[in-house]
């Protein structure tokens, strides 16, 4: 590199570093020490290492950048200001209630592709976009990342580097911004940098150290990382928090905080220091294949009506016929395809499955990046109790605007002998926290695969919660369904009570129904489809029609589950009562039917509460 | 070791094998070929290494032992039974609805510990409990964790491993039963033993690579361990799944199924090579220091009313307070101390102080891990939003009827600038769905101090929900406050509307209140203090006394909150309404106040929703 490039990357390393301060020195918050130590990281990747457009900065063919450590974002604006995209000063909108500059990245910017500020998220969103890359569109951009130190204590991190070795993502660069410092103390690992080079080594990156503060070794450093094959990179920069602010660099206290009184001393010792040189950005002018985001079943459901049928497995049926009409619908799973039943899919197009293994965080993460800049539909799956595992990512998911289908099998004691910890009992109270998200729980086969359709064809997070046991089918397969609008499976002229279930209990409802009726007591039975948004309207006419009546029934613990949705839908109405039966203490092994019956969510349990009515 | 032994332990080893097969014959279902992957290393600890007792397994002295990879439970009874804690025929119970042999080991069991079947976990506890052995009783028993190659993908596995080489838990063992075979296809590493190896040591253990088939090639790696000082040990076994099995051993397909038709045959094929030798179980006499679990604020709370004080700056002052009282008030904390306020009990105690750094889930492990059998009363605090990183372990945690106070900061839109990513509006929904859990929300800084109290005080899972900004005392510090019942903080003759609120809130709340009234709207205002249990009783009886009308506002999505705590608790009555102010979309970033209004859930809000109701 000639001298005149390094001395305008030092230059630009220090504008950054200028307007970090002078952002949150306006928004009176903010993390500038940790912007400071990646200042030449950032002006090397953006006036010298990566190909992006200003015209479209999410251009399917760019390179990407996840900024990992997301609390550094004032110099990521700083950057893609100083790169021409917006003026400088719009900088000091920092933090403002009417500014898309947030205090950490979001999608609501153009030049972000998924929200981060939740630590060591970034690299398996970041490894799901390169897998987009190498292996589905087949273009040469490359995706970097840029971590904290602090956040490599995550375990999702090694989860994403285990996962990126394994499918010897090259064209992925991890950036360990290794500045020693923590929020509140040292990091544990302080500037041991043998051992993050260690690391990173036997989790299969390239480790690259280098002096993070030295603009030639990091043009050096990306160079030889573009260079590697067959495996990803990790630079690993040596660093210093505040770096070039006197009296702060290194300094413990300066995590989260604005200069305040330092500040013009400060921007003053970095303004001494510029030559006024600047570098355009380099060229850009690379293309990748068009995608077509439509998607249906190729065929309908094909059931007869009563034939026993798990939903689980017919999400396997229903992926192959979505994957029919469209090739970028993937299917991600964490070594539990054959219980998921998503091994249906990689049969059919084993080129279009991705095995995360044990380690959902990373399964989460990875189908985010996948499903980034509208390049495939990601479908993941796994035990809806091991969701929970991810639900950190999923809430930042939402904050992404992530375009992501999450199928989570082994809801409920219904699952039988395994025992709790393998029983989803609390996925729908995280699904349905999570803003934006459509719950979905089909009843038998046949809404299953419709559930699956209506998930794909949407852009935002979905979540459909399948069954072990095979039930009945209920629906004719000409069924229309439609998210948010219930369906009523029986019902007389005279219903006494509303029985609201869904997938085993509404079986079981539709049981209770059948014994009660022989008892001269008729029930309506409502299948809600999806949990949410929940029918309120549907429920409420319904129950009205039923003397007000309603037993809600949900194989989950009472919170945040289908009994909460409908008293919650209902309670700006008076009139209606509701007796909830839920699973209310932590279960055990045990046949599912014995389950089922022994924790208050079986027929006998449905018909003592319509009883209990009278 | 004489030959004499390593016969015996062969034979054990075999036992144990036959048993698990018998046992998963009986209940038609289980794991035995990963059961069998790990016989010798079971025969081992069990019959040569470990020190513990039958009449008291859980001994505050004896040696440890987390089964991580928990869906090999079978082999964990036959073991206990063949050391003479049960009689081998109950074995034949296993997964049976009464008893207490689950398909994944519980604490119903008195020689389990923690609860494990959801993979990964298993180490961070058994840190935890390594970590009150080194440090606080000071004794020397020894922890080993038994772990799946499979789950060795998970990163709470390396969040544990980074932990417990930072505390040089050199009496902590890590056994990694690498077996090459996962559930539904080989494992990424299979045995690529050199790479575990490394990544091992990498992680500050001392890695030591064995035979996991050769008795007293186990028997001397568990004495090198014993023996390594300043770091845990890992003995990393390379072993086979079905080991033993004609035709099963290291084939695929065989993971989760009982034998069936060829159990027979292999069991003949063991049996045939039993030379019928046994072993006593070593002798043990440990001993441990009591450990008095009584715990109260020193001193009761003393701020002056109207003082404003935020909850998260009481938490830290009543942690002290409870410190003074019992020296096994323990806290921990990822590396935000300064902003959670735990950073004020590690000024006062800095010895019962543990930074987990970043690592969520390991924090929350440990903390479970060291409250194992009675040794602590450990508070573990985090950002809010984070401990959604560590909802499985959470979910987990109930069911090993864990003893934790988790105590989350920074809730909702009021922490202002920082933005979505930092403030949690669904941790309510995530603690309220784990069974047991106690959600406390205190207003002021009072009741924050006797939540703390409370908890600590019980044995369970309690969750504190603090506030980043200082709101006014509301309470005298002499004030009562008791589990799931709530305080009337404003009220007059004539209430039109019963208003509900909690912690920032609660004070938008009382500003409403205020200005109602000056326009001749009496409104009453109620503190739930805790939102589970929700006091059922004490808000239908003040809502019949206002009219049957509720408006109830939260910081925090509308689902699983505080809204519908209420509306869950109210659904069996009729005549009362409710309007629910909840935060309805992903926020943004801005100013507290400015968010507070502009998500819908401050003192205009509650106005509006208030005269909606005429």
């Amino acid at each position: 590199m000639k001298m005149a490039n390094s001395d305008s990357l030092k230059d630009i390393a220090n504008r950054l570093r200028i307007n970090s301060i002078k952002a949150t020195q306006a928004s009176k918050s903010g993390h500038p020490t940790s912007c400071a130590s990646m200042a030449e990281i950032m002006a090397v990747l953006f006036f010298d290492t990566m190909r992006y457009s200003l015209k479209e900065p999410r251009h399917p063919a760019s390179d990407r950048l996840v900024l990992s450590k997301g609390h550094s974002a004032p110099i990521l604006y700083a950057a893609w200001a100083e790169a021409g995209l917006f003026p400088q000063s719009d900088l000091l909108n920092l933090r403002k209630i009417d500014s898309d500059l947030e205090g950490h990245p979001t999608p609501r910017l153009n030049f972000v592709d998924v929200a981060t500020g939740s630590l060591g998220q970034g690299l398996s969103c970041a490894a799901g976009m390169a897998v987009i890359g190498k292996y589905f569109d087949k273009t040469d951009f490359r995706t970097y990342c840029l971590i904290g130190d602090g956040e490599s204590a995550e375990g999702s991190i090694w989860e994403a580097m285990a996962f990126a070795s394994y499918y010897k993502l090259d064209n992925l660069c991890a950036i360990f911004d290794v500045n020693r410092l923590g929020q509140s103390e040292p990091t544990a690992l302080q500037h041991q940098m043998d051992v993050y080079e260690a690391r990173c080594r036997a989790f299969g990156f390239e480790p690259i150290v280098v002096d993070g503060h030295d603009v030639n070794a990091l043009v050096a450093a990306f160079a030889k990382a573009a260079a590697t094959k067959d495996r990803p990179s990790a630079i690993i920069a040596q660093t210093y928090k505040g770096k070039g602010f006197p009296d702060i660099e290194d300094k413990d206290n300066w995590h989260g905080k604005p200069l305040g009184d330092k500040a013009d001393v400060v921007i003053k010792h970095l303004e001494s220091q510029l030559k006024n040189l600047s570098l355009p950005i380099k060229p850009f002018n690379g293309s990748a294949p068009e995608v077509d985001m439509k998607v249906s079943l190729c065929e309908p459901p094909s059931y007869k009506l009563g034939e026993k049928v798990a939903t689980r497995q017919a999400y396997g049926t229903s992926l192959v016929k979505l994957g029919k009409t469209n090739p970028r619908v993937l299917a991600f799973d964490g070594d539990t395809k054959n219980s998921t039943f998503s091994e249906t899919y990689k049969k059919a197009f084993p080129d279009r499955y991705i095995e995360c293994f044990i380690a959902e965080q990373n399964l989460i993460g990875v189908g985010i990046g996948a499903g980034c800049r509208g390049r495939a539909i990601p479908f993941v799956s796994t035990f809806a109790a091991f969701f929970s595992r991810a639900f950190d990512q999923l809430r930042m998911g939402a904050i992404s605007q992530a375009n992501i289908k999450c199928v989570g099998s082994h809801c409920g004691v219904s699952i039988g002998e395994d025992g709790p910890s393998q029983m989803a009992l609390e996925d729908l109270a995280m699904f349905r926290a999570i803003p934006g998200c459509n719950v979905f729980y089909p009843s038998d086969a046949v809404s299953m695969e419709r559930a699956a359709e209506l998930a794909a064809q949407r852009k935002g997070i979905d979540f459909i919660r399948t069954s072990r046991p095979a039930t009945p089918c209920i629906y004719s397969n000409d069924t229309v369904f439609e998210v948010g609008k219930a369906k009523v499976v029986k019902q007389s002229a005279d219903d006494q009570v509303l029985l609201i279930g869904a997938g085993i209990t509404l079986h079981e409802a539709l049981k209770a129904a059948d014994q009660l009726a022989q008892q001269g007591i008729n029930c309506r039975v409502l299948d809600p489809f999806t949990i949410k948004p929940i029918d309120a309207t549907g429920i409420s006419e319904n129950a009205k029609a039923c003397k007000g009546r309603i037993v809600v029934v949900e194989d989950h613990y009472p919170e945040g589950g289908l009994g909460e949705a409908v008293s919650g839908a209902l309670s700006g109405e008076t009139g209606i009562t509701i007796k909830h039966l839920a699973v209310r203490e932590v279960p055990r092994s045990g046949p599912p039917d014995a389950l089922i019956e022994k924790y208050g969510i079986g027929a006998n349990s449905i018909i003592a509460a319509v009883k209990s009515f009278a």
